[in-house]
């Protein structure tokens, strides 16, 4: 086992950023995985029902990577130092058959399992996070879900199709490997399609926080509650990019005005230490509808906090002083 | 009469939202307006004195529309179920000569008038609103007007002109068509041309709630306060884009840093149920000064909103369960 | 039957241009096609395998061909004066499923098939095209065609998948749809997957004019050899947007430098007069990669000019005087 | 009578090219005209029937003529050397009313005429034309006239105006301030609202090149068409930027593909020495629908060697050696 | 000396605010500074060390200033009538000796010291506001500065350089220019290269506020803090854009999420009445990362307001009743 | 030594286009160009006089070039065939000094030099091709070079900086690298800031193609004057993109309208087959200038053209059978 912090970034001091092909955050190309703690990778899949663009997400993302700094604005320890982390490529795709997708992601996925290695991704579309549940995770030990998103996932199917951007949640817990109870999905908001479309959500007892939710309970109660539904127990990260307000992550297929500010969720991801994260992803930045790329660099910032956290837990697993 | 639900926009779980022509919610298209109760129409005239383009508000917020799903984020009753709701097309307008213009839409509006059918527009600039008054108000029973926007528009005249963007609120109450005391104008700050420039608001006494005034009663006095100002009677509501912040709503002639957010918006839109509306618009959406579309997209959910505490009303006066 | 110009588009001089809901043409919108003899419709339908977008094709499309006055620049009569011209609306797609959407496609032009309708749409990608003839024609009377494109698109299967934008030619010449002798395809050019990527065209007798023997023949021949080629058969003519050089028409997924400029398509389309079209298509107009819609203004000029030289003919076969 | 070359544009080599107010071509603002021999000004006005925007070119014309430099691209002087060429600022306008905004701008080049101060103007829409003729020429003396379009531009009116962009060289003509039969219009083309559009210029002998004209003739027989209809009187210019292709200039109201490229305009305006230029102008960029701003560019590349004509034709009538 | 109130603006209800060539407010443009208080200029000037772009700043911050009427939005009085306010164009610059550039720009200042010329800058990048300080200021009279920013700007060197956009509290303080215990940076956040980077900070007793103070102090407590810090003496304001959210300010070279709201400067620059100013700049404004133009648009607004706080005090200073 | 073909791009038939970090033509990434013949870099080197950008030219040339397939337009083999092809990352450079940059660009290609690999590099702004020079060539053997470009790049200094984008031809001459009888420089066009311009080309003995050379040679007599002008002997190719048509290639500091179409740029490149080419570069793509893209697509196209003639060359020098 390699030791922590033999993999870096590229320099920022000496080879400035604009420069050198992007990698997620400037970390070495390694597709093999070899020696990684955490692999950083893309998922570039998408199976849009309106506005699409997602599956170029992971292109831009490392582009506006380029942009992170090797420490988080608050602490002093850079995950960079703790656990060796690695751009590995992207989760193989088929563009035109969706169920081979979803079949060669979840085969990428279950890999990193078997070898120990804990996945942060890209997406894509929300529905590249079934095919990564199906290869990360077991039924044996079903994990919590800590879910931003303006819409709640949960629909038995769309258009007669049942793995994509909307069904998730449900498929998630159809395959056991999500526990329900441990679910909490924060940010809803928008119109809708249906009057009772929090049905599915109540019946399994999953915990749904609307704006109006987040708004009357105020920052500090919302990451209580947080902790409070995850608990302790092996947990996913799974941020929609559209759970952002839309003034600061505009580029996305379907934005909900009122959401969540870039400030707030940076709040919230930092202070989630400690929780067992087995992975996360960020999805459903469109690049098509992103021109400036604010959407995707507010998402890479995000997706350095959730390093941030996530790094510490890896590391301690590991048996690392940190 | 037609029962209500009668008209129905397009099914977008069987007609994906990118397809179809693009009317508003996709809704029926409806030249005649014939059985419907609350008619969704465009007003495309424009008279800028500066960055115009609100001309081609309504096309764009059309096609932004096909967003918007059939339920409001909260409640659980459509407007669609209750109201027959139909897109009838634009106003008419002379692009060239500037009082054809404004008597073409006031004749449109005072066609709705005696038909009994409630208008919702989508502006074109602020100029559109006087027009839309001449023909749907009657001197006989002035109304009452919640005004959302980032300016006055008292003005006496601009460049020697009496009917435009910035002068309908004189206008409209010289016409005896507006009764100032049940006025009340929400998110007033900017930059301005003369230092006394609220002595009109003064002398007629309106309520003029600046964003400092805003910011002091803070979120649910200010809906107090329009409810107290409004009272029972008959209420017509206009809401230029620009009383939003650019943030979230970029595209439009005159922004103003510093203004009402999109969640608030939205919370304040979805109070004012059971105000007595007779009519309502949205405007200055300029699409030439709104690449993404996001400030289209943000006014159409904003629009939605209204319908929603519009369409209840409605029904009730038509004596309709709800 | 109604008498041919019964059916015209909005007056653009008593209603702007930028006014009303956007139909092709501003055509009337009749979505059962009742009195119809061309058929404008939306074919609204991507399945990429690299940038997409071309779902949003029609809408767009729509909006640009408000632009579009009632007569070509040449000649003096209006197709919509001969025919009864109207937008039918789009083919039913599911966004989800591709085997849906083919379905579902060939099945409305079917309809149209059987109900002596001509139809001219707007892709989409041209995966839209195969289901459009295995709707609209039948293997009793294979057709000649008139591709304009930068790619061959006779690929056995790409990524597995027998339907898409890089199979139609393939798959109209196994159903016996399509005549190989009478096919010609126009402007090939760009990088290749393969070496040996013309082998089906050739196996089949197919005329292939890449950019180097359009250059060589100059305009004139080019013409004459397409008249040659197709004869006076019934012809489809389906033109994808790569076709035009990317000066021209830059948001499309697959931009080839070096292509046919507008000026030498629009003579070479309003050449081809007295042709029997079946029908035609003009797809790969991605909206998302045309943010100043200079893309799909040309696209629907050069729709507007095949609707100039398909009106006479339509007429003619209905026993109309022209 | 200040010495030729007085007056300078800002050194680029000193100062670069992004710093400093923008003027046109870098030259004084010197809004009195005080010494000047040839006037640039902007005539920021529009009354758009369709597509707007061209009110706002003067600002951007100004902006990306910071790239030009002080010699052409041929020959060996600079206007510069041989007048004094200044920035006299924007003729007066009234934004709302256009009846206002046509005396402001005639009152402006009237006083140009009486002054002997030939101007070089750059649009606004193309309804600035008739104002500029109205205050720059007398019946007394008729000009021929240089006119660039795709439009023909002699309407009898539009929606019931008669001063706008579509009706200038009926006008002009009806005025007398046009000589019909030293006008010719060039790089005709596009879709049109009726068949025989083409009656007042054949009434008035009107020389028109359409683009089938302008690709049979060549380059070099429209250069000499030109010079055998203006011949040796006094001569204006008006550029509308619409009569370029779109692929060089899409940034404009209503742009009609199959245009002249910009090469062949700078070949052609290069040509145009000797002739005596009373005035010109250069007009409908449009700069909201022109976000890169390479319409500007182009446009003020074309003024740019107008000026390079011009220049020699009024320094010899002042007496002044070249 | 001139009176107050000498030198105005371009009347924005005579020449409309698209009209005429752009200066800072549209105030006269006067090269050699003559009889002019308050000096607005343009310091195009950038050395990035990514993302580029800022010495376009002052061309496009001119062009947004346009839409700034002559009053604030609060207070009855305009900065026009109580000090004499002029554009004096760029401080010269060299675009590739950047030591040249420095030489020039603070040669530029000092002439404004000496002449007792109160300066309001444009950048370019923060690079540029040394250079001013060098000009400006005596190390005899250090002064206090108030320092928006997302970044400390308190490196030594970057990649062996000494003056550029992120040394220069580091260069104005060794250079006994700035003292540092009158220093406040608000707004501090972002990813940073280096754990210990605030050491410079406290070494030299320098007051920072990071976001995660700026919330915990609140709006009131920040204002209090920075009249605390910088107190009665001289105070030199630096707004890098970038301090402000990028939901506001997307246009400038890195962008850090959860910043300062413009609601929040706004009303945090207006409560600075009274304070000793002897210069100010904004700066980061990069109009190629900016193409809507709003980052420009909300720094002129920001700068307005600067001036407006600024020019009672200049007043005062002249012995002028304000 | 490998054999040719073991390093490949990635197969876009198994991994689409959209996925996988990005690499130029999706080469592997072999930062120390082990077993490569020809070497695929980056030079993100920009000092620009006026609107810059070029340093952000590799990493957005190596995104579009995910567009571009293995086998050119023309011909049956591929380069990736005949030769060790991959992308060895960006020449080191320094950001904020200069001449730093100049000294570790020419250190990064001395060091191919002497490994004998073969470069194509894509810039940066055109002050990259000295550095380059510097290190790949000596001065025993000066070399040839095809120059495209609308400017001639031969000044002395500007702004009394000797190495830049405008003088790179005087510092290679002068340092007995290029021999100036064996250059030519095609497409030079628009304005000029002196009338004697072409003074040190003539001076010696340098061909120099107009465009209005260029147009009256045609293109083949062009293609002929190249191979009799470099003849047999080494030759660099040097291709700034503002030699291309700005219909073409927009997106670039400095655009001159009527240069050379991509068309006339694909045909000249393919015909170039047998020169002894020592390396190329293409440069002066500015992506914050190109926001479509479009300009790095056909950057990236024609630097796929120049790898289709170079690589036979490399390859026979070799000894490899092709």
């Amino acid at each position: 086992m390699a030791n922590p912090g033999t993999l870096q970034p590229i320099d920022s001091l000496k080879h400035p950023r604009f420069s050198q092909p992007a990698t997620f955050f400037r970390t070495p190309l390694i597709y093999d995985a070899k020696g990684v703690d955490i692999a950083l990778c893309g998922v570039p899949f998408d199976l849009p029902t309106n506005r699409g663009g997602a599956k170029h997400g992971p292109a831009q993302m490392r582009e506006m990577s380029r942009l992170i700094r090797r420490f988080s604005a608050v602490g002093d320890s850079s995950p960079f130092d703790i656990c060796n982390i690695a751009d590995i490529g992207d989760a193989p795709v088929n563009p035109l058959i969706s169920s081979a997708s979803i079949d060669l992601i979840s085969g990428f996925f279950a890999d990193l399992r078997e070898r120990g290695i804990v996945p942060l991704s890209a997406g894509g579309d929300h529905g590249c996070t079934f095919p990564i549940w199906k290869g990360l995770l077991q039924s044996s030990q079903p994990v919590g879900v800590i879910h931003f998103d303006s819409h709640l996932d949960t629909n038995h199917e769309i258009y007669g199709d049942f793995y994509n951007h909307g069904t998730l949640l449900c498929r998630g817990i159809e395959a056991g490997l999500i526990d329900p109870k441990r679910v909490i999905s924060i940010g809803i908001r928008g119109t809708r399609f249906a009057a009772n479309d929090r049905s599915f959500n109540k019946l399994h007892g999953m915990t749904v926080l609307t704006m109006d939710d987040y708004e009357d309970l105020g920052r500090k109660a919302v990451i209580a509650k947080i902790r409070e539904v995850v608990g302790s127990g092996p947990t996913y990260l799974t941020l929609d990019i559209d759970g952002i307000d839309p003034a600061d992550c505009p580029g996305t297929g379907a934005p909900e005005p009122g959401g969540i500010s870039m400030r707030d969720a940076q709040v919230i991801l930092r202070s989630l230490h400690g929780i067992d994260f087995v992975g996360a992803d960020v999805n459903e930045v469109s690049p098509p509808l992103d021109p400036s790329g604010i959407t995707a660099l507010n998402a890479v910032n995000l997706m350095f906090e959730i390093l941030c956290v996530m790094a510490p837990v890896v590391a301690a697993k590991k048996g690392r002083k940190t």
